[in-house]
């Protein structure tokens, strides 16, 4: 398959390609590096991207920006960055490839523990993360021509300890090994609508 | 307990005013009608609405627009309709609100069925319930002052069957004297970050 992975650079795309490359064509897609640059904050950025890359088989997004910060610190901007990014990013992903994924392609997207596993300063991240699992949901039933859509949504992962450890206090940590194979199962298997827990 | 009820006059508004009228005092909130006049798409509009009221023991919204309409003919402005009003705006009315309420009062937010039992053309309410979800799960371990938090997620109410029964096939309907007995349990119980399904 060929296969666009958005956010290639980060722990969890790295754990993503790590899995994906051994049996499929990666493109890389990145903000700074990457086969191709995009940033998913822009529709226009999201459709450039497309029609530099071509016919495709799946998308794998790894990409998302949210704001961390206790409740009564968010304001209305810093808590629109998860819904403007991490949310309507991913969405216009596949509101944009819809028309142009192979017949019988898949979408997996990332989100994260927080809205089953809270934590302190992780309001914008559970409702983003909320947020996609609803968007799966329904837009699973949506899907035509045999597509699917899938969400990871992956605890901590064990590469990103030494930056973000010390905030999720008591979470199991996982590997990267074990996300790299929760999108195996999303882009090679069958299931549609899920909710994919690495936790 | 003085309540504000934004919302007031739609379906889910009245049920919740059906129930908690009975025992509070209940300020109603609408963007045309109500005791006070206010919109949630804006926080300056919401901000107004509490300098108005000044002090209160309880919130609960049941308001929140969003777009219905198949998936691939969703565009980016149609979907961020949910993200914009029904996410953002409850999410405002609890930013703004938690400086301003009474100790050991609660906030009691609204979604829908869409999130766990989809239908066509629900991609974008789905999307908004599931935020909504997870707003309330984040945000009650960082609720200060014996405050809580809660949403209520229903069914397609028995009153709105006229309007909306056709998009719902095979759905149950749910009273409206069901759904408001959700919003007395969150109101006046003591849970927290919940997702109270009326189903």
């Amino acid at each position: 398959m060929k296969i666009i992975l958005v956010g290639a650079s980060g722990d969890v795309g790295q754990a993503a390609h790590a899995e994906l490359s051994k049996r499929h064509q990666i493109i890389r897609v990145g903000r700074k590096t990457g086969d191709v640059i995009a940033d998913i904050a822009d529709r226009r950025s999201i459709e450039a991207m497309y029609d530099q890359i071509g016919a495709f088989d799946a998308v794998v997004s790894a990409a998302g920006d949210v704001h961390f910060a206790p409740l009564t610190e968010q304001t209305e901007t810093s808590f629109r960055l998860g819904l403007d990014h991490k949310v309507m990013g991913q969405v216009n992903l596949v509101l944009a490839g819809l028309p142009r994924i192979s017949d019988n392609g898949s979408f997996t997207l990332t989100s994260g523990v927080l809205d089953r596993d809270p934590i302190v300063s992780g309001t914008a991240a559970a409702t983003a993360n909320g947020a996609l699992a609803g968007f799966v949901t329904g837009a699973a039933i949506e899907m035509v021509r045999g597509l699917r859509i899938n969400v990871v949504s992956p605890g901590l992962l064990d590469a990103s300890e030494a930056r973000y450890g010390a905030a999720f206090p008591g979470h199991e940590r996982v590997s990267s090994a074990r996300v790299g194979r929760a999108f195996a199962k999303s882009v090679e298997g069958a299931i549609t609508g899920q909710v994919i827990v690495v936790g």
